[in-house]
């Protein structure tokens, strides 16, 4: 495998075919959309108008993953992550940067007219999976241009306001969206940085240690507030997991699959609505 | 706090004095190195020569924590992780980024001859404490440059050769020490996926997840190899605990303050060496 930038090889550079793109190095395979191996991870991806489910906003791409499609590129069944799905899932778990090279063929303001345009590294910032209108779960992937310009939410978004719509954005030269440090600080407060889910936390040289995971996930698509009724604050084993899939709570706050539930605190209370969110964007009831 | 870029200021801005370094919003404080609280993390930097420990090697800086000076700024006392220390480790644990700014009193090739500069955006990479040549403890960090270029292993160093001496370096785009996955991802799967310490892995919807941690961290001043003897695979618990100081292993592979022993395959023996260098880097017997 090869990751991250080709040597001699500029983002926007043009490729007037998939051979030529092979050649160079870029994306190395004639068909597939995804060049990765599950054990390893993603080398880069094509968007190329074969998944109508991808939305492209320039410098985040919601990617859609692979397989599910009949000979007419019709969804007719689950996406899994297996294969190159999960090779893509793990450049997100394992912070690997994927190539993206867009496709005249895919239908948006950000494709060339002709051929194959490399526009450079991405990061995978989150994953998930979820029931689309044709009926079909698919695999989803939020990639966000490594060193771009970025959306970013406002350093002093309220953090008691829940009924606010997404909050507004503005551009910077960060490339994530940055989190209201705030917030996430007084939910670790409050909770004592003690896991909500086990109760356990981190022991360093600094003292406890906890994360501040968001239910509904913050940026596009999800658009999920920075407040706390949407934070849970987790140990990393269990924030890795809630935000990976393979973690759910239920409306009563019980912990799927375990005799646990999620330990709240008066001073934060989690809502139930986020809660369902994360449950639906992972296609489970 | 105000934490990232400062609107309007661009790296490499030169400031006469450390009152217009407060002015601009670069550095709000007229004679502390770092400013900082404890339970946000750190804003901004200084080097000003005010700590012989210091090194710079432009894009990379291992800077050296607040405290144990007296009034000649001979260090006397052990610094420990707490006020702006534990600051700038939170802004390790949690990925906020740091402000850099290099005076001229600073001796370094990187500094300005007058005044002050702004020299962008760092991350920190790393944090350990570390008993000094002038017998006291200090805390140091690894800062990086966002989005600077920096040095990278090779993608293909040697897996098994652990006489050898520190990898050779090359300069790319990557702002990070880029681990040799094949390794990390070898390591894991020899452990199938259990941490080493606690036997527990990550359920995600991808399967089981683990993290590989290098013993003797990579690149200055640690310079440990990308080789398996020098990795654990653990679970994310494990893992920022051990890199944070937390966590300790002996000699005879037991972990320290717990009745548990490291869990080892055949295939995948861990250096003791390595473990003692983790110990000392921590200032630990």
């Amino acid at each position: 495998m090869s990751f991250g930038q080709v040597e001699g090889i500029e983002p926007g550079q043009q490729f007037e075919s998939r051979q030529k793109l092979y050649e160079a190095g870029i994306h190395r395979t004639l068909q597939a959309g995804i060049v990765g191996r599950q054990d390893h991870g993603a080398e880069s991806v094509v968007l190329s108008g074969g998944y109508q489910d991808d939305e492209d906003y320039g410098d985040v791409i919601i990617y859609t993953g692979d397989g599910g499609q009949d000979t007419s590129r019709k969804q007719v069944a689950d996406q899994e992550f297996t294969g190159k799905n999960l090779a893509l899932m793990k450049n997100h778990s394992d912070g690997i940067p994927v190539r993206v090279v867009r496709g005249s063929g895919h239908q948006s303001e950000y494709s060339p007219t002709t051929g194959y345009r490399y526009d450079g590294v991405y990061d995978v910032e989150s994953v998930w999976q979820e029931h689309r209108p044709h009926g079909f779960k698919v695999c989803r992937y939020r990639l966000v241009k490594h060193g771009g310009s970025f959306d970013e939410l406002p350093e002093h978004a309220s953090d008691d306001v829940d009924e606010a719509g997404p909050t507004v954005r503005r551009k910077t030269s960060v490339n994530r969206i940055v989190r209201n440090r705030d917030v996430a600080d007084k939910v670790k407060a409050i909770n004592n940085f003690r896991c909500q889910v086990c109760e356990g936390f981190v022991e360093t040289a600094g003292g406890p240690y906890a994360e501040a995971a968001h239910i509904r996930p913050l940026g596009r698509p999800h658009d999920g507030l920075d407040v706390k009724s949407n934070i849970l604050c987790l140990c990393p084993n269990h924030h890795k997991s809630f935000d990976m899939g393979g973690l759910f709570i239920e409306d009563d706050l019980t912990v799927r699959g375990t005799s646990l539930t999620l330990i709240t605190q008066k001073a934060h209370p989690i809502s139930i609505e986020h809660l369902r969110y994360h449950r639906t964007m992972w296609g489970q009831p």
